[in-house]
């Protein structure tokens, strides 16, 4: 069944009114919600504590309309893009400063398991289908897309999340910064009948993990487990429901995948033997968020989704969910903001390469800054991601601050062989210095001696070739200050 | 005045009968407590969530006394060692596994304000003592002692927190585990009466700080500010007082020492420059805990105390407070515990060099856990400073899990020149991979994938030499486990 967004579905009309009706049930409850109605953007500005100056509020809410539109942007084969960030892309919403927009997300692992994470459901179906005559996103990755030239798939699986996107930001421009607010953020049911009121996640200690060449028992393995998340909200955990090893699986075009070597390719369980007898009683804190969310970066046409750099994308910091706020800088006209690979559940360091890769649906507000309005405040000269949740500041370092630009031509390979969790601190340190003396008017002497007794240091991701690490600043520290 | 602990005191009598009653006090205190009434040990263990399992509760507390004793350790120039670990020192003290003793400490920087930190306070001056003719404790660190060859000091200050101790534990050999329960932690209050009610710490951005030569402004430079610590509890946070650039300073001895190169050199504030406008209204979240806290290591007749090592030492984690619980290894007979380097407040890295040093008081209840009973425990084949707390489990992770086997003869000086984050995390990776199969019964998949989606890595410290990273798991996880 179509949602309303295929005109050639034989019931388009009714499933087309259908779906408004549904968003002008979504878009009452956010006009009326508290939030607008005291003034959102200004209003939370007002708390003191945000990195938007009252005045900066003011500012930027004067440049937009009065009153925020809700957008409804669903995921399917039109409307996500597979494996990469790119400028060249056409939008699939254009929004105001102080828009709403309801986006739908699919996990890029949703494969691993098509009877629980894509039967029945007509977006995910739509991403997913692949026969051997036709694919759904026939491009997966930044690489190569002539089949003389590829060998695992088009895209070669050089980036591999799906991002649904991107959201075109009416006036944006590079120098700007845009302030992303999740609103919201909850698990996509399984459209399955079987599993009613269930979502599912996969989580693949895969070939890029951090233990891959590691580990004790017998030779190297990928192993897949395959995780219950509630959907009800009745329980605040995610439980596994079986894991298996990877076995080689043949694509429909024929491409025999030793590894994990190619995203979305849909696993043969007549192959594989599952073990159900896995992390019996263990209950794992569900922190739904989005693994990647970010813009469009300038340096390249088609940028692989794995490594996160400046505009943001696959930063993995599981604390990127419902309540949170991002601030990026804006690298192209537009903004051009794309999201994906929703986890359930994530540690620090994703030391396995995967966190719980499971399908969610994300309502953000989207806020322009313009560069004009930057100056003293502290998004001024905000180079790279940040992140604000309601008690931290959370400054974000790579191995490299911005790879596409310091590792020259082959930076989208060279990156992978310089990941160093040493290099990401380096990069925080000098961050979160920035960040303390540029928004809290330190001197150096007073954001060292601060960043040593009062900032936490953490390990985001060793599993993306540009490693992470994040500084956390509580803002109470500053509660006393002037 | 002394503290009823030196007989050459006109009125050693008096004041020995008052130190006597104080202990009473503080015995009786415990004695009544809910802690012990219940059971101790024991009791907590039955909680289920504990690594003693009820049955090692048993074993271990039936070969120890019905009834633990209270001892009391001040610290004072006769019970610190400065600078090292050492498995030839004579105990301070000699207890029974249960027995609970309260440890006075003291900051290794407390030379960079005597007027606060040492002033008045019988203990601190016995061990700051520092003439021209006389130290009261000579030798500071594991280093050279021979005036022929030392160029710093006595030690060298290859080594620098002043420890008290050692504590030896009955019974205790090599194989067993020693569990160091921490009751209470709480700052000493300046014994300056002009500073009534107060405490205070000293932070240095030192020369060994990761940011050291990483700087914006001018020329490399070491800072110190000290911050005042509120002792009645009635504040949960720290200021900052003032703050001055190190200069050049003049020992007793005449070593000029034209950076912070030995520990404990009396500062001449008639040669600082002091800045009291210091991060105005800025409020340090008060951790009190021990940033050194081990055992004897049975490598070396002396050990440096900077690098932490499978015994603990200068682990740096500012969960290692009022309420955590650590395991060590025991190395040598009588475990031999010492503690010193006493933080009011550190962040995760503790980045600049040192954490708001402040000395504090601490109480502790350690229990020995016998080889032969530890057999199918979670205990067994612990080799590494486990941390427990009411809700987590954290295990360590160091450059190298144990340097003075694994860098061979110069191993205390090639720490230093070995310092890698990326190493740290590769060694908590095993060592929390051993923890959930050991302790918790996973395979070797399960673990992996359990450590990628519910654990968090961060950086403990990155100025010990031997760089330190944890990983936390959260003990609510396995609640629904039999």
């Amino acid at each position: 069944m179509c949602r309303g967004d295929d005109v050639h579905c034989p019931e388009f009309h009714l499933h087309h009114r259908m779906f408004k009706e549904d968003l002008d049930i979504e878009r009452r409850h956010f006009l009326k919600s508290s939030f607008v109605a005291t003034g959102g953007a200004a209003a939370l500005a007002a708390g003191g504590l945000s990195l938007v100056t009252p005045a900066l509020a003011q500012a930027s809410a004067s440049k937009a309309p009065a009153q925020p539109t809700y957008h409804y942007l669903p995921a399917n084969s039109d409307t996500v893009h597979w494996g990469y960030f790119s400028k060249t892309l056409k939008p699939q919403v254009e929004l105001d400063s102080g828009d709403i927009v309801t986006i739908e997300t699919l996990t890029h692992h949703a494969g691993d398991d098509l009877e629980r994470m894509v039967e029945g459901d007509d977006g995910a179906e739509s991403v997913y289908l692949w026969t051997k005559d036709k694919k759904g996103v026939e491009r997966r990755g930044a690489g190569p897309t002539d089949p003389a030239v590829y060998k695992k798939g088009s895209g070669e699986g050089m980036g591999v999340h799906i991002l649904t996107g991107p959201v075109y930001v009416r006036g944006a421009e590079p120098g700007d910064i845009l302030e992303v607010r999740i609103l919201d953020c909850k698990p996509r049911p399984s459209a399955n009948p079987a599993y009613q009121g269930k979502s599912f996640g996969s989580n693949a200690a895969a070939n890029w993990g951090f233990h891959y060449n590691d580990m004790l028992e017998g030779k190297k393995r990928e192993v897949i487990t395959i995780y219950e998340v509630d959907a009800t909200g009745a329980k605040s955990w995610a439980e596994a429901v079986y894991s298996f090893p990877w076995v080689p699986q043949t694509d429909p075009y024929g491409v025999v995948h030793e590894t994990i070597d190619y995203p979305g390719v849909p696993v043969d369980h007549s192959k594989t033997t599952r073990n159900t007898d896995v992390l019996k009683g263990v209950r794992l804190p569900i922190r739904p968020h989005f693994g990647t969310l970010g813009l469009a970066p300038a340096e390249a046409d088609f940028v692989d989704t794995v490594p996160p750099s400046y505009t943001g994308g696959n930063v993995d910091n599981w604390r990127i969910g419902k309540g949170a706020t991002m601030y990026y800088p804006v690298s192209v006209e537009g903004a051009l903001l794309s999201v994906g690979d929703p986890h359930a559940s994530q540690g620090d360091s994703e030391l396995c390469g995967t966190a719980i890769e499971c399908s969610l649906t994300g309502t953000f507000q989207l806020i322009l800054h313009k560069k004009a309005d930057l100056a003293g405040t502290p998004l001024e000269e905000l180079d790279y991601p940040m992140l604000e949740t309601k008690d931290e500041w959370l400054v974000h370092g790579f191995s490299y601050a911005n790879y596409l630009a310091e590792l020259g031509p082959e930076a989208q390979s060279a990156i992978y062989s310089n990941s160093s969790v040493d290099k990401a601190l380096r990069d925080v340190f000098r961050k979160i210095r920035h960040f303390l003396m540029t928004t809290k008017g330190l001197t150096e002497d007073e954001a060292i001696s601060l960043m040593s007794i009062g900032v936490d240091f953490g390990v985001t991701q060793v599993v993306d070739g540009n490693w992470g690490c994040h500084a956390i600043v509580k803002k109470d520290i500053f509660a006393g200050r002037a």
